[in-house]
């Protein structure tokens, strides 16, 4: 039986659509299974089912396969569903009767879990460390362009006096609200799921703690309906967490881009960061932040993917919980790539010299001239009234000398307070 | 002028389109502003900006209000736009010139700002502890049904045996990484921003550690435009929060009431726990459940929203973010009323024994009796094949006799482990 | 038993949870409520389960409370769940035995799911007919400003020359794509539900076409169970409708917000439109045009909340879909604000001249250069090269007398063709 | 330089994260480029841009590369950055010079966009060719199941009489609803956006009326800026309509699963469509449908993605488009699949006999025995009392003889009705 459109008959189809792209999802999750089975086959060694030469077996099995998977020669041929019926293949292949019992005491359903949390763990923790990479990065700009000025907007209205320290000095410190996030989904991820089996445990006396030592996870989630359970829910709070940090990212993408605009012209980047166009001669379009602003908002929209495939379901597995990995790996090897191109980027910036003179910087001063007034005693009302009237007759001259000297303002940026809230 | 189909006059639209309903959520806001005006206030003696005796007028005339507050006569008549202008009025009419001077170094932002970091945080740690409650009932609950059998589902489909302990307690343990981000959202909310003034620093030489002293915050958020930026990031991250216990408690709901669905009958409530119906006589409806489910639900959905105004803003103070609260506040509210009705009702549950025996659950046990034949000695494929074979000529006879022993499973449930991990 | 925070007693804590704010809500449906049952009674005589003089009794007390609701007298008190019990125990208070007739044949979720299909069309068309409104005010804003320069941009970058003509009358076409959403919805919702009963049908003959005719409604939807899975499914279109106009306007606010700024500078607002500062003298913010954005943005989040609610649940009535009517119905009241705000504020607009003179936006203008050059034999490679090589060594000099000539263009608007495609 | 994690350098970084995987997405766009590409040309030679034998050339050059298309043979090599610079390359390779004409009087932005536009619109036609499909199906399943009786739920609770004709019709009537929402999107996409250039037009006296004739769209996007403006919103729509169909199938594809549950045993399917398990050799688990529900929910997250990327940002092109098109085409692939899948299968199913006498089902028909009362004289609430006080003393005897013969009801579905409300 044929289907409409395409050639393939309809075994060969619902195949495909069962399988999906499994097989290249998983090349990002092979390393991760390889860990996890060699934990397992200690413990069975432990628990008497394989014998120590088994156990040596199986190791040195896993170990060529580890091999091929740093070297990039690793790869899922078509015949195999998934990686872990490929890795089981292979070690009966090499192995005989001994790579069968690798499969004792767990599940499919166990395989794709623990594999999962450690491939999770593992790129949480790379990317906290690029965001530590950044926010150094940041802070360093931070201190290089504190005495620029920059003009402070509120409701996009020129408002009060920034400058570029405090500008960049922001950014760092909202994302370290990101690694809260980030430390939330590590602590989620952070405790081994293993011998849950198909969601319900096993009857074989598997030793939970030897494996969770093994893989080094800091505790196990100790009821096995829990551990199946956090299908979806781990990848629930780990997208609330890259969001959190692609919610700073883009907004500060949409910053970069709008003062590159001709009409704010307060940073512009070297032409090869830049992109021309193919008809306007003259353009050099911030391609890059935009990319950056975009990816990251397609991050953003990760959570609601999680939540609708998992949402009001059942407990217990559903095939539904395979479509989870799939945009779960793409969105790790983009947060990555975004944080390093922001990081490269972002450090050749060019700062402008703005003419906060020009017209229409000068009433940012407003409020520092009447705090003066303030100061000198005359109420606040008062103060606000006078400036105001100057404002209104055209009389007003901004006063651009005062320091802004609390914790935190323009003069005083504490960067290594910010430094120090970093947490480890 | 009138508009097409109200008596409003434009004007009178407007105001009303730009207020909102903020009188009725600024209810909730009001003892948090009193807070952080009794820390403003002192801050300002203490910078030479009000004398002994004016602190002192401030101070009484907020306690005043506190009380109301407490009382529950406090209210925001409709010439005010917000909590904020209601408060100093009070002030105003009962302090004269001394009322003014509280709004000296600060803006309305900065005030609206430090409110709702403080209202955060509390409602955070209610939700939090009635977090542990609900988690201390349900592992009770675990203890004493630990030996009640529960048919264990895989794609809905009849699996393993599982325990109504396994099930009370997995959700339990589920609520601790939903802590994790509980705790993120905390750590987030618990930075003093007072200070930012209009999101740019104030030229008055303010202390903003005293102020985060008096207010109870563990630390401040350094930078003056971070502190602003908060506006919208802070509601994402409560939102992923409140968002990430909802998806545990609409799960569970779920499993409620599909299991007092009449094709399960595993469970039960007493009458006053359900509903009938208008026309169908025989009916005992979980309406509860379900709309503990439906309100989790929502409050899942909320992060898009918080997203969805925020999202590609370029920095500084936007009105939109006014938009902000309302939603934030009503869940707040929802998810106090699902924590305590979740923990009162689900005590209430009557767990029905179940006959094992009958034919549609019987082959939840064919593993345990493969297991079993892989003890003896035989290789899994071999018993599975044995197993199996009776299965399909109808000759299977459960075992129902298996001990489950490993950490984390039916007869060996960890609860005081589970207990030990919710964290401070 | 007293919860933990409020004095409520469980009881009522179960009440307040289970009701929820419906009776404000339904304040809304109330007038659809008594067209729908006025429907069902004549049906009910006709099929002869009333009597004509018990009609006319029925008619004649709904007609009462029809002109209550008209003049705005109508409430619902405490003692009532929601309007429909309140408007039979009206009719029984009034008519004795008669009153309780009207229920027959009919359930709750009957009532309540013809109502929100009545209460849904009627709003749905007034939307359409303030979008309507908006429509030809941009259509006519465009025909004034047609020869006002608006400098166009790519990557918010300056780029080619475009007009305001061509700016209002985008965003007027924009919206007809919009009234094809809306249209979906109506579709939808113009099929008659009632009669679905429970959601399974009813064992008395009666007479949906009847029904259908009375209330005006196109169809009906036939299948009982099909009209009952609306529930959701009608809220989730009607979302994607209502938010996608909600998308154009949020866009055209935002640009709105971005000309008024001080770096573009193309447009300003008069002062009754702009709102100042507590603290900075100088401001005037453009308060509404954020706020459209900002409940633009809330309404496009609507969708998620209601597929989140009702996602995955199997068919036949929830009480989770009782949730879904109260955003619902203030996503409509803020879309008509949203709708006769714009309407209103768009035309009070200050369209300011634009110097494309002015250094920034020279380089608006190589397009149509190289054109020029092309059309006079030049390949486009080669003037492109030419203008190019202009722009890099300064001697680059705009040519802005290019007309623009093809259909939809700066100087060739097709206003009217616009018009035409407004659907009916 | 090199980057922490890659071998890669920051150079060829960059391209990738600027690049993508356009290449992979593209192949499904080359047709469509192909078809505007000799649209564009036709018209170059009428305005005397091109010359005849130019024009001859051109689509002979075109002409090749389709059949690379259609026979697969075409591919976008790594040295391209898309297919639109793919076939300029090939056009400039055969034909010299004139392959260089193709590309006067439009730009990159219009190329995509137009391109997008033909196959969002083919795509959507046979979307909704193969819904068409599936309605009849279950029509037709509808008719031949319509005497087979299944219980009607709600709350999840046994409530009413159903069937399986009032099931499967139900579904399928419920498609016409979302085909109004395939046709809001048809008529979004079906207008020629060809000719707004980089988004302002052009100077070149392009005939716009004639691309859109050649094209075979109904109508043209007049106003240049709109045009360009359909990027993110076009995606918007269709992903709206898209996810409304996938909410149809998703709740189906849980019920198929539900009623497959052992508790349920309402249906079942032949083995070659269940999946067994690794460890549980009795189970046959549903996880076609499984996957067509995680796979439609997958699509319903699709309309936040597109949102997300685009909402606020200014009018005008950015660079953030270009990530649209990525899981849009994915998302197609996805929904097309489902259908044919879902509709092979659906066929198969196995509808059990269900026996109604069975205790947990015998209050299915009190409302029916209430019924039969009330027209024998009975008021509703003396009925309601009657057979209410037989369920409580155990006494009730169903009567399951009662005939529903509205329009609609069990054994009067209008098959015929809803087949004809199909809209063309």
């Amino acid at each position: 039986m044929k289907l409409w459109d395409k050639g393939l008959s309809i075994d060969k189809k619902i195949e495909h659509f069962t399988v999906g792209n499994d097989r290249e999802i998983d090349i990002h999750i092979a390393k991760y299974d390889i860990i996890a089975s060699k934990a397992h086959a200690k413990m069975l060694q432990k628990i008497g089912i394989l014998s120590t030469n088994e156990l040596v077996e199986l190791l040195g099995g896993l170990k060529v396969l580890e091999k091929q998977i740093e070297n990039g020669t690793f790869s899922i041929e078509e015949q195999f569903e998934d990686v872990h019926s490929k890795i089981e293949f292979e070690l009966i292949k090499s192995l005989g009767e001994v790579g069968k019992k690798i499969h004792t005491a767990r599940s499919r359903n166990d395989q794709v879990l623990v594999a999962l949390h450690l491939y999770y763990k593992d790129n949480l923790n790379i990317v906290k460390y690029k965001t530590r990479t950044l926010f150094d990065t940041l802070l360093n700009l931070a201190e290089t362009h504190k005495n620029k000025v920059l003009p402070g907007y509120t409701h996009l209205q020129v408002a009060m006096p920034s400058s570029f320290g405090l500008w960049f000095s922001a950014y760092a410190e909202l994302m370290i609200d990101d690694v809260y996030l980030l430390h939330a989904a590590l602590k989620t991820v952070d405790q081994n799921p293993l011998g849950s089996a198909a969601g319900y445990g096993s009857s074989f006396p598997i030793d939970r703690e030897l494996t969770t030592k093994e893989m080094g996870f800091t505790t196990l989630k100790y009821n096995v309906v829990a551990a199946q359970m956090g299908r979806g829910k781990n990848e629930r709070t780990i997208a609330a967490a890259l969001g959190g940090l692609s919610n700073t990212l883009a907004r500060f993408a949409m910053d970069v881009c709008l003062y590159m605009s001709q009409n704010f012209g307060f940073i512009s980047f070297p032409d090869a960061l830049t992109t021309g166009s193919s008809i306007m001669p003259h353009k050099k379009n911030p391609d890059v932040f935009e990319l950056i602003r975009g990816k990251s908002n397609k991050i953003q929209a990760l959570q609601t993917e999680m939540i609708l495939i998992t949402n009001n379901l059942p407990s217990g597995y559903h095939r539904d919980f395979q479509l989870l990995k799939e945009n779960m790996v793409s969105a790790f090897e983009d947060m990555k790539d975004i944080l390093d191109i922001f990081n490269y980027s972002i450090q050749q910036i060019i700062v402008n010299d703005i003419d906060v003179q020009d017209d229409k910087y000068k009433y940012l001063f407003t409020v520092d001239n009447i705090n003066t007034l303030v100061e000198k005693g005359i109420s606040f009302r008062e103060a606000y009234q006078k400036i105001g009237g100057q404002v209104q007759e055209g009389s007003y001259k901004p006063d651009t000398s005062k320091k802004h000297t609390h914790v935190g303002s323009i003069h005083n940026l504490c960067l290594d307070k910010i430094r120090l809230k970093f947490p480890e």
